[in-house]
């Protein structure tokens, strides 16, 4: 068993950050897990606290009201939706299914979890560098250009969109122009409903065309419940049925269907969510512009990449230890190394925070 | 998508149920699920309460603090013990280890979860009948009689104990006999803990010994939060290390890990139910056995399996639709049928409905 002072491969891991910051884990101001921080709205709570009697049954394996008020919102046949426990277990049974392909195209730098569900399953990964991300002009065209097309048939493509740790977002032009390419396709959306409606390039309105095209979505990243675990994939009904006879009937808990079910009609909490965004983030980007030795990139999502003239490291070190604010070191993106870190956008008085603190410590 | 109105494989499905009967879900009296009638505990609902606030932050990936509770308890090294989205998760990984075998003998009738999941990694599965467990006198060395050693070398065994549905308790001597026969053997303890400590027979104190034993326990029968999903695997550290890396890393979620490390160290609530349980099983069995066609079987769970002269469909139906009630047929179990049914062991009063029902509807 690992201690909790091992570096985490992911972000929001504030046991090991308390540790280091010698305070409890619920003192630490986190900047590593891309949380809304308005959340969880009070109609989330609400049913938290209607919904605590109901753990005595359990869950409907169907999950049948979720499943309904998810096909509401995306105008969708329900049996294209299957809820998971996180959008991290349903890339697992995602990963199964490029694992037997012949190989996996992988985006990188490539979020952690994306090479430990690869792996589980031995697919055979290629790594594609998106490269010239620092000028948010990357093409995965580009990544790509080494594919001939008759090897892509037998081959799968994973990424998400917007790109993390990067923030791109790619066109869901772009993305469609690919389907007819590869045998199997899977984009991690997990980020995208941050973005205005106007600017979002989902697929799922694709789907029912494309059946090798699967969509991963998270419902706890927006509404800022990571710890009651809840998310989705859509697919075509016999891929996602092939999934459901993998995993057990009652994957997701009773209390996160009851809140998935109610939050995605929360229309007044989504706007809160996109003003909020839409002023905090370029506040925080000029903020961090400012300060000696770092340069951060535009990003679609709601957090920032940060290329670091100063060893990350040690900066993440000295703002637990002297600020108790915790940033995500790019360590487990072995593109990136040392030299780039990752901040979720905060309220306005904790992006502050965050800035004076950066600010008293640079240049190291 | 199925519809609501297909029969279940699981008790507990209350939405089928509530549409067979015309009522509400929260209606039905439900005797499908073996679930203790006396929880949740208080503990773990002021923890439920007091925990809503953490679900802001994603879990600890290593369960440290629920990891040490369990280990206090079993007396074991955390690393022994790995928590999960309830026992079925951790079945279908410990079904995966089984599937790397030549063949996997099932003791039947099985659980049918225990057949998704070795159908999941493709399993070759023989089938090795429980017989004579009318008489509880079964014997799983005879079930076993036509396997040579050399052949069980490569070979796994899956079994419940106590058995599911027939509430058959193999000694833990016989169990521990086993180990050197096969290369692995996993025995879900799911309805171990609702026995008397002094009579229970779980081989977990013997796990160090047997790098070849898998117990997988749940923590949402006798705690009565089955919507909550929370169970727990004990193992050698090697297997377990390697299960997380087929998962995701917050398999378990908040309020889940929280009310574990509470509802294991709640010795009152546990001893009520211990108390509860010696007066209201008896009571069950006389009144099943005093009723026209039934032969109930003594059963060391929780619950007790039913020998009907009568069609247990039809039974079933019309106790849904004439007293809101519902009891497990055994229709997924194919050894016994139509002529089968198991109930929950429920408080008093809620057994004497049953019985009540039973009597206003038999004989057929």
């Amino acid at each position: 068993m690992k201690r909790p002072f091992e570096r985490p491969l992911h972000g929001g891991n504030l046991v090991w950050a308390a540790s280091l910051a010698n305070c409890s884990p619920s003192a630490i101001l986190d900047f590593s897990a891309s949380i809304n921080p308005l959340g969880p709205p009070e109609s989330a709570i609400a049913t938290l606290q209607t919904h605590l009697t109901t753990l005595k049954a359990y869950p409907d394996p169907q999950y049948h009201q979720l499943r309904s008020a998810l096909s509401e919102f995306h105008g969708l046949p329900a049996d294209w939706i299957l809820p998971g426990n996180g959008a991290a277990e349903l890339l697992t049974w995602a990963c199964r299914d490029l694992s037997a392909l012949d190989f996996t195209a992988l985006l990188t730098p490539a979020f952690n979890d994306y090479w430990r569900a690869l792996k589980a399953f031995s697919a055979r990964v290629l790594p594609c560098s998106l490269q010239d991300f620092e000028q948010q002009t990357a093409d995965f065209e580009l990544a790509f250009q080494n594919f001939e097309p008759p090897v892509l048939s037998r081959a799968g493509l994973l990424l998400n969109n917007p790109h993390n740790p990067t923030g791109i977002l790619f066109s869901k032009e772009a993305l469609l122009s690919q389907l007819a390419r590869w045998a199997l396709v899977v984009v991690d959306e997990a980020f995208m409903d941050f973005l205005l409606p106007e600017q979002q390039q989902s697929v799922i309105d694709q789907i029912q065309k494309h059946p090798n095209l699967v969509v991963l979505r998270s419902l706890t990243k927006f509404y800022s419940l990571p710890g009651l675990r809840l998310g989705y994939a859509i697919a075509h009904p016999d891929r996602l049925q092939r999934w459901q006879q993998w995993r057990d009937p009652w994957s997701v808990n009773t209390l996160a269907a009851a809140v998935g079910e109610v939050v995605v009609q929360d229309n007044e909490f989504q706007q809160q969510t996109w003003n909020w965004l839409s002023k905090a983030k370029p506040l925080l980007y000029q903020g961090l512009a400012q300060l000696p030795g770092l340069t951060p990139f535009p990003g679609a999502a709601n957090f920032l990449l940060v290329q670091s003239d100063h060893s990350v490291t040690e900066l993440q070190s000295a703002l637990l230890k002297h600020h108790q604010i915790l940033i995500r070191d790019c360590l487990s993106f072995p593109e990136l190394g040392d030299r780039y870190f990752r901040v979720a956008v905060r309220s306005e008085p904790e992006n502050h925070r965050l800035l004076t603190g950066l600010a008293e410590i640079l240049p190291l």
